[in-house]
């Protein structure tokens, strides 16, 4: 049997820009018997022991830092944050056991997260964004209602991670919870839009394009992702107890006017956040 | 700045069984300056040079090897499928640009999905397991409808992996799109019984534990997926146009007896896949 590691070149990575994340294929040309091979390949389960054996031996270098964080590179494919020194507090934030799936009825978006949201102080930053203060230079496209944006997860150029980001010009609407029949008309040009400058600026087609919300978001600003097919996954925004697709809220409220005033959801909820906590003060004071 | 590789012992890795898959935290103790350290480990992009480092360096021992196939586990953390020789038809079915997100109406369903299921061979293997004449040592859970069992991606033993199978054992029904309202009191039963088995037998409580449907599904008996908060995401299972959660359906049939057989699903789909060549021959037939 051939072994993985004796080949001569590798002829192209299944990926277009030769990067891929947590798995993958690759194809390799030569080696002692010759010929093409496919291979898969998996990051395996990182336990303790990988874990020194990577710090040990891949020589960690200093990218950034600030304060009690750094970032390094560890060769040849780890990428760490340090805390340094760590508190109780970042011990018990980073242990396991630190989230719940919560499921939130449109009774408990009333009485737990709709106050929780209206607690927050403002999100300046979309203000200075939607009002062409800051951040000009990503928009690369608009309706009467959106502005879309190139995201900060992407740099702009290999589309096979591209990664868009739709911000709703109406400071009211803070999720998809505050959508009704009456947005419509901006959710299907928003779509539009989308699909338009995906197509132009990115010479990807509607197939291979997707527009998702998050609930709950991480800020409190009405906001669509746009990824490609090939987008590679980090982190949970694409998980189907995160992601609600455009084209399903669409559907639904064409249903449904109504439809976001009565649904409920479950979402991953970190124990240690404030939303979590003021879950946790209704269950007390209920009880 | 104290580097990351200098330290005297892992104090604890933030999941409970010491493993964790593409990203997490673990804790340091000692080093040059002491006290405690928190790292977030991120596995970074797989590109061309990393991956032949990794096969340089990572000296493949062979797993076991069938035909063509191989597997190897490459140090400290790569597991790699070899198919050697590749054909072209290897190398053009693992190379970029090969799913699309399709958008499935009832329609579609009728005219290509629902007739592309029918032609496929009966699950002789679930048949088995649901008549008792296999795997009858993993069934964990029963209601009249459902089998649950222990999913062959987890051990069974950390139940920070925890991954739960459940079979309908109605052969009739072959995804959600089958299901309706006269269902209800088997899917409510099957909460039920999955919540009790969580709780009884690995200790977690109901709000740690999620179960979905897939559509498409790999196979086309009706089954579900039973995590935990801690489950570690492998692949494309959890994402939202591919998981559905049961809390949803059941949601959806008690609003609407008849909504699997009206609603819309968007999902990804292999350009290669035999799904897809009947949606591509539909098109034809269409234009």
């Amino acid at each position: 049997m051939e072994n993985p590691s004796n080949y001569e070149r590798v002829d192209c990575i299944s990926t277009e820009d030769g990067k891929m994340n947590e798995s993958g294929f690759i194809h390799l040309q030569g080696g002692r018997e010759g010929g093409r091979r496919t291979l898969w390949l998996v990051r395996s389960v990182l336990d303790a022991q990988a874990v020194q054996h990577h710090l040990s031996t891949g020589q960690p270098t200093l990218v950034q830092e600030n304060d009690r964080f750094s970032q390094w590179h560890c060769e040849p494919s780890l990428e760490v944050t340090q805390i340094c020194p760590a508190t109780d507090a970042d011990v018990t934030k980073y242990t396991t056991g630190s989230s719940i799936f919560q499921r939130e009825t449109a009774d408990l978006y009333a009485a737990v997260t709709e106050p929780y949201i209206a607690s927050l102080p403002p999100v300046a930053w979309v203000a200075n964004i939607i009002n062409g203060t800051a951040e000009a230079d990503r928009v690369v496209g608009r309706t009467d209602d959106w502005l879309l944006s190139v995201d900060t997860k992407w740099d702009g150029v290999g589309r096979s991670q591209l990664y868009l980001c739709g911000l709703a010009v109406d400071s009211s609407l803070r999720s998809i919870r505050d959508l009704r029949g009456v947005h419509l008309p901006q959710l299907r040009a928003l779509r539009t839009e989308v699909l338009r400058v995906a197509k132009e600026r990115y010479n990807l087609p509607a197939n291979e394009v997707l527009t998702f919300f998050h609930y709950q978001p991480t800020f409190y600003w009405l906001h669509v992702h746009v990824i490609a097919t090939t987008t590679p996954r980090r982190g949970s925004g694409f998980d189907a107890w995160r992601a609600i697709l455009l084209d399903d809220v669409i559907d639904n409220l064409t249903r449904d006017a109504e439809y976001y005033s009565h649904a409920s959801f479950t979402y991953a909820l970190d124990t240690q956040s404030g939303l979590a906590k003021a879950f946790a003060a209704h269950v007390n004071n209920d009880s």
